[in-house]
């Protein structure tokens, strides 16, 4: 059965996912610059050890990826042009069909190197069902931001959520562990391990 | 110069202290069975490494202890009657003044082994003058609950502070991380450490 993924999910120590004013030079918002430095450097060429290997699961078996408005771009509303491809340059690292939610539509943008964003204002079952069809068997990643993430978990969706916990204090933002009611108690943690960087956690669907 | 101290105070990884509905089978709350079993691991006779240095912390050169009143017993409002002395026994395990915060106040209780309970509804600065004149040049411990630690929080009191990171989820209760302002701006995390049971964590003020 193909599952529902996250990972790489990072939060601060107070369990921020996002700051205060999310804009095009600061994307996660502010007090959360270096919320990412760890992946990155668990990325580079030749990294080993646990948050290398932890890292490189966002990219592995998966064959499509689902994401927030805010997760492709720092814009709000409607669209004021259409010339916003993504954070991620001509080539974006997905290489298959991306989900993007939003309430404004555009025409479906192929990336090169096999991204394709589709925009989409369907509710998360529809578009849960349209994912699992593009990924063909492999599994999906929900890729973020915290509130796609919660209404994924809300709607019971997400088979494994592997966070990493970094220690950095926002005092502000989005949560991830907010509005769930009593989604959690669906889950149990089945990893908590530190590397000397961030503690990664992974919740499993019981 | 005496030091005001937080030690062991365990979060769930959805962050929060304390769940719903604390009483007296459930002190901390719902969701929060086995928060502490990790501390009461460490401190048993002949443990050893990380969670066995990091819990014995809490009673090393302390000379005076401050707990809000929910830590102290799972009575609220007025006391019924003064019979209820602590969730501790005869002998508690402070053996110093111990100031408990409170709007109902009651003569000083002492105890065998040298704890005596001093209940005083005094404004933070006034009790933690009192605490550093009853400690006499040792320091003193913030013990909880969450809402007594951002008190002394906001009232920039707390020097160092010592969490663990407990892989629970209580979804529901009271966070430690919350109703602080830009409090945790004068704060730096100079620990983040893990055991397998918890992720030992220190904020050191600035």
């Amino acid at each position: 059965m193909a599952k529902v993924r996250v990972h790489n999910f990072s939060i601060t120590l107070d369990g921020f996912a996002t700051g205060l004013n999310q804009r095009l030079d600061a994307p996660f918002g502010d007090g959360m610059e270096g919320l990412h430095d760890w992946m990155f450097a668990a990325m580079e060429d030749g990294a080993t050890g646990l948050d290398a290997e932890r890292a490189a699961r966002w990219n592995d078996n998966i064959g499509a990826t689902i994401m927030g408005r805010n997760m492709f771009g720092p814009q709000r509303g409607p669209w004021e042009d259409e010339s916003w491809t993504g954070w991620w340059g001509p080539n974006p690292p997905y290489h298959h069909d991306t989900f993007v939610h939003t309430h404004h539509l555009r025409p479906d943008l192929p990336m090169e190197g096999g991204t394709t964003f589709h925009f989409t204002d369907d509710p998360v079952e529809k578009v849960h069902q349209q994912a699992l069809e593009a990924a063909a068997g492999q599994d999906i990643v929900v890729g973020g931001g915290p509130t796609t993430v919660q209404r994924y978990l809300r709607a019971g969706l997400i088979d494994e959520l592997n966070l990493a916990i970094v220690p950095l204090l926002a005092g502000a933002g989005l949560r991830l562990f907010d509005n769930l009611g009593d989604t959690l108690a669906q889950y149990r943690i089945t990893e908590h391990l530190s590397s000397p960087a961030v503690t990664h956690v992974q919740l499993t669907r019981r």
